[in-house]
């Protein structure tokens, strides 16, 4: 069909020109003599994206659940138990993963449309008096759902309680869009894949991990080869990687690393908040609701919209992507088929969300969802107009 | 600022990532032994595209303003009289040229917001029993107003009254968007540019010449070198070109003829109508008026829309350019600061259209024009649903 | 410096514009109802690469390396019993993964220079009367010392032997370059990556299993998650991915797939034949010689060529990339500095090669290795000519 | 055929990635507020590529065949004499020009494979006492023979003789590549084109106009209207264009001022000098001759080379195309069938020029033209080899 797909699902994302130019170039030789020279401001500039100074940026041509892997078996042992809970098809795919790996998940169900179950966590990790629980894992944004946890809630428990369990967090759908403080919030390993946040193909994980991490890495008996963390920092320290890195990738991430902080994070976390509030707005103004069940869960990077019963969402979707172009993400699992998601993360402004909505108010009319047109995208205006600022902004 | 422009100007239009690629490649000889196996056969379709058998199509390094210069200096000498109407800039900007080759230009005023004068031509033309007038310039689509012309209509009057005067036609914002047939009308020369229906960059001139019009190249005075008809032709014969063709934009109009006829010219034409009317319902929820005066003019290429006295059509583009990456385009000359335009040409859809109403709606709103937000878009959304095809069809 | 870099490392390759192109797309969706149009075909396709019909193909968004170790761990489990034999840095590091993972490496040292020494190979297996070798390991084509291993050999061994071991072969400097037949050889797993005959970015693992390895999979302890075969099928076989793949070097290897098969694989196996002969040609104009032995292990995608004794070879490399942008390969631990490496696979013709050769002479001539220039590019010229053609046919 | 495609021919030549990736961008509006702040300073930076403080820089969508004939048309008028000579097809073409436009052309013929004829030009200059001759031509670089013409002594007889006449020069395929001075040459119009120096596609002619030929535009008579230098200037004044300008290949020539201003324009020059110094030796190395007579007239862009008598030049050139991917130049007019020629000019290193010699040998020995394989080459590596540097630097 002619004209330009809409791309909303909560990654891959809208990818910069730039991004795309800076990938779209001869190969190289990764063995080059002067390949240190565009490594290390890269993995140096990376800390700044995760918040940290003391953390250790590590790069797998891989994908966020690559990320995953690596960092229980780099961290843990067959039959070390982690803390973990369920509110989103992601945290469970983690949770299955630790299986698959001879973990003991110590698994808390949680309704999705909620976030990490602070009470419950503290719970838990205060009856465990003898440490048992080695590692705590946090979905920080549930995809799944549209959710956000407070990581920084599981690390203020873990302090209180003086625990001494490594605190892992799934960043995938926040690094880089939501706020994410890896030193502050004291987190171990943190995953995030290029993407979603970083804006560009999929293909790479990025993470970030501790001092403390790496200390428990010279002890963890999993077995581990691609995804070994020691095998890479010692590589990337002369500059290279231990083996045939992804380097069409990098000079990708180079560049959207370079537009992250010439906008600068907290610009970046802003113009995500305010974009998703104009999506809320939408949603409230037909008539439906959002999965995240309150506001404190809402995400600024992905809204899972509730369609009324009787409609099926997943038609939404298909309308969506057959008449009009429009990807939109589907419902996992527990909510398949109850919700459709908006991802609204990237390179995202005003006048693409709006074309996000509109689409959707389009696949939504053709599907029988009773609404009034224009009202979604009405609202999503007064929410965005600079018109209104002063009085969005005393009303907040 | 982050995020996609989004270009609703008349032209250059948006561009298919299928173009863009098929003009990123390495530079090419043109003087290579298989060149003319891509020569001929773009040449040949691109008759098709001009719905004609008998036309000679004929390419140039240069924009449509070449174009007219080119129809001019091929067919006629100095002094001779060429019966013109002005209703737009770009039908004013044709005159003017003509004035600087010497010729003696019959200019009609009619009002800016109408099309060619029906009547008054036919006035002139019967009043011209000596055939002084040589040629006849018609603008089938006035790009500063948002008016299409009835070129057949013209045709008809020179048949009617057995008038021997050239038929040139500026379809340089009709062309591959709008109907316009080149045999069928009778048109001699027919002008239009790349980057408008043909959804490319500029730097191509695209003619179409009748083999009348070739007849009179014979005996026309005015100099010309590089804009020769002739010389083009007895390159073309052979596969090449009498200088250096532009291979890279030549490349990407292989592209562009492909899609146009694999979409299928009835349908590019459907599409556009389709699009057009959402865009103009949107016009009319919003209580605005388009300046084409009534609906035979309505142009299903770029809609000119007049703002409300008191308000500055400027303000409405700068500020939907500075704040919202939304680049529409401004009244010229007569309509100066009156209206803004609306391009809604070439690699269009759905959603592209709901983006650039969104954001005009944001524009609108930030400079003070009263509406309903939201309104245009509703009522674009009612004419676009699939769920509302039958009623819309019944009505119309 | 101007000019176009010369890559003629053993991987990555220079990459065909139709594959560069096919990438330089927006991102997509996979998970839009049509993605399984794309994946199957593709799936499909690549099995004709690795000349098999039962073999089932996987893709990881990894590298070799990933390739590697997801043959070790789908298909067996903590203390089996390994074959292996290293000439090779490529060798070396797939026998210590394996001990990585936990398994008993019987490893055969052989000298660097020369291939698979099958006569121990053979002797180990017939020793091995309970079977306990569960999977013998082969090097297609040792990259560091351009050595070319005979696979039908090991399987005929097997055969003879009637030994159940899987056999694996990393053919990441072979597959799609040099001939390789899963089927007709009896291949359980075979490893390659994208980087090289693909002649694509890095990024993508690309794997054929056959069913007797599937049917290991069933009984392996070794833990998986990310390299899973089983989850990568199950979710293949609905045309999706169980994480998201990296679809835009999907796309590329769409078109890789594509111009292999179009020109052929045969042909592509004799124009790699043809070029690697016109580099050992100049090697030997030039009064050096190939690190491989013999004829019989020379490789038709690197030629490693030994610098004169008290020559640096890393000087030369340093020169030609510093001086004359031109990337050579190094020499890797056993030859490290006596040796350099031309890659002459992928995207590659005739004056290509005499590119890099004259690269090479003008970098040789400056590091002061004695040589007559224009030698190796005249006997380049000598093998390469079609004038020579029949001669040169008789001679082989 | 695999492979790249080697582009020899004198333009277009090849393109730096970094020209390509600056126009692979989206379409962009040309009257948007902040294009000013793009066409600026790109019309200044231009200056510094013709060597000017007082010029104006005019860019055409068009080629350098426009950018003669509005050499002509906006600085004479019909029955003015021009003094031109023609020693090589694009001489010859310009005199047609301006024939077509009614010029009187004093056109003085000397041998191809020679220069301007300074004694002649004198001549008849010194003859002209009433100033007839309005304008002299000189082609700097005659791209048909290879031959570079002393501007700077045209500009001396004129001053000598205190001669009035406007100095126009075809710098084609000098400007950007060879040394070039609009001022200190008292060029007073200077044609190029995107496609040689600047590394471009084919589609502007860039020219630069003297303060002299400004003032002679105003009282010029042959008519203009595309071509015209007033409305472009008005317009350029601004910071637009008075018709849409070809801004994507605008956005390529801000890279490309970038690229060689950042290589300082003395190394561009410099860099040419050297690697068409390789080209001769090759030349002279395989026993051939240079169809430019003298080394005075010896071109640093291009290089036609003389075949032995009884061979075709263009069997050379099909088979190097058909056989090997490589383009290179045909005999013109003249010299037809008589040389072949190899452009050297624009985005060049010393591997390129290998490559291309080496390619050039494989065409011969497949015509049958006697040489010593590898001659040509070698003599390339020892002029261009750093260990032979010192010298070739007091041969010279």
């Amino acid at each position: 069909m002619p004209g330009f797909k809409g791309l909303f699902v909560p990654g891959p994302t809208n990818m910069p020109f730039r991004i795309r130019q800076a990938m779209d170039v001869a190969l190289e030789d990764h063995r080059a003599p002067d390949f240190p020279e565009f490594v290390r401001p890269l993995l140096a500039d990376l800390k700044k994206i995760f918040q940290t100074t003391t953390g250790q940026v590590i790069i797998f041509p891989s994908s966020g659940t690559g990320g995953w892997e690596s960092a229980i078996t780099n961290t843990l042992s067959v039959g070390d138990t982690v803390l973990a809970s369920v509110y989103g098809q992601f945290c469970y795919l983690w949770v299955e993963l630790c299986k698959r790996f001879g973990l003991n998940v110590d698994t808390i169900e949680a309704e999705w449309g909620t976030g990490v179950p602070l009470d419950r966590y503290r719970a838990r990790l205060e009856a465990d008096k003898t440490h048992k629980i080695k590692a705590v894992l946090v979905t920080h944004n549930e995809t799944a759902t549209g959710v956000t946890s407070d990581v920084a809630a599981v690390r203020r428990i873990l302090d209180d309680l003086k625990h001494p369990a490594l605190l892992f967090v799934d960043g995938v759908s926040s690094i880089a869009a939501i706020d994410f403080r890896m030193d502050e919030w004291g987190v171990d390993v943190a995953v995030t894949g290029s993407q979603k946040g970083f804006m560009m193909p999929t293909g790479l994980a990025i993470l970030c991990v501790s001092e403390k991490a790496l200390k428990a890495a010279e002890t963890a008996k999993l077995p581990r080869g691609f995804f070994d963390y020691k095998d890479m920092m010692k590589s990337n320290a002369q500059g290279y990687f231990p083996y045939t890195p992804a380097a069409t990738l990098l000079r990708g991430l180079r560049a959207s690393v370079d537009m992250l902080l010439e906008e600068g994070l907290p610009n970046v976390f802003a113009r995500h908040h305010r974009l998703a509030g104009a999506v809320r707005a939408a949603v409230h103004a037909w008539g439906l609701t959002c999965c995240a069940a309150a506001p404190q869960w809402y995400s600024d990077t992905v809204t899972a919209v509730v369609v009324p019963k009787g409609i099926a969402a997943n038609e939404v979707i298909k309308t969506a992507y057959n008449r009009y172009d429009l990807s939109l993400g589907g419902g996992l699992n527990k909510v398949a088929g109850k919700v459709f998601r908006i991802g609204h993360l990237g390179w995202l402004n005003e006048i693409m969300v709006l074309q996000a909505l509109g689409g959707v108010e389009l696949a939504m009319r053709d599907t029988g969802i009773a609404f009034e047109p224009g009202s979604g995208v009405g609202a999503a205006v007064r929410h965005l107009s600079r018109a209104d600022e002063s009085m969005r902004v005393a009303a907040e």
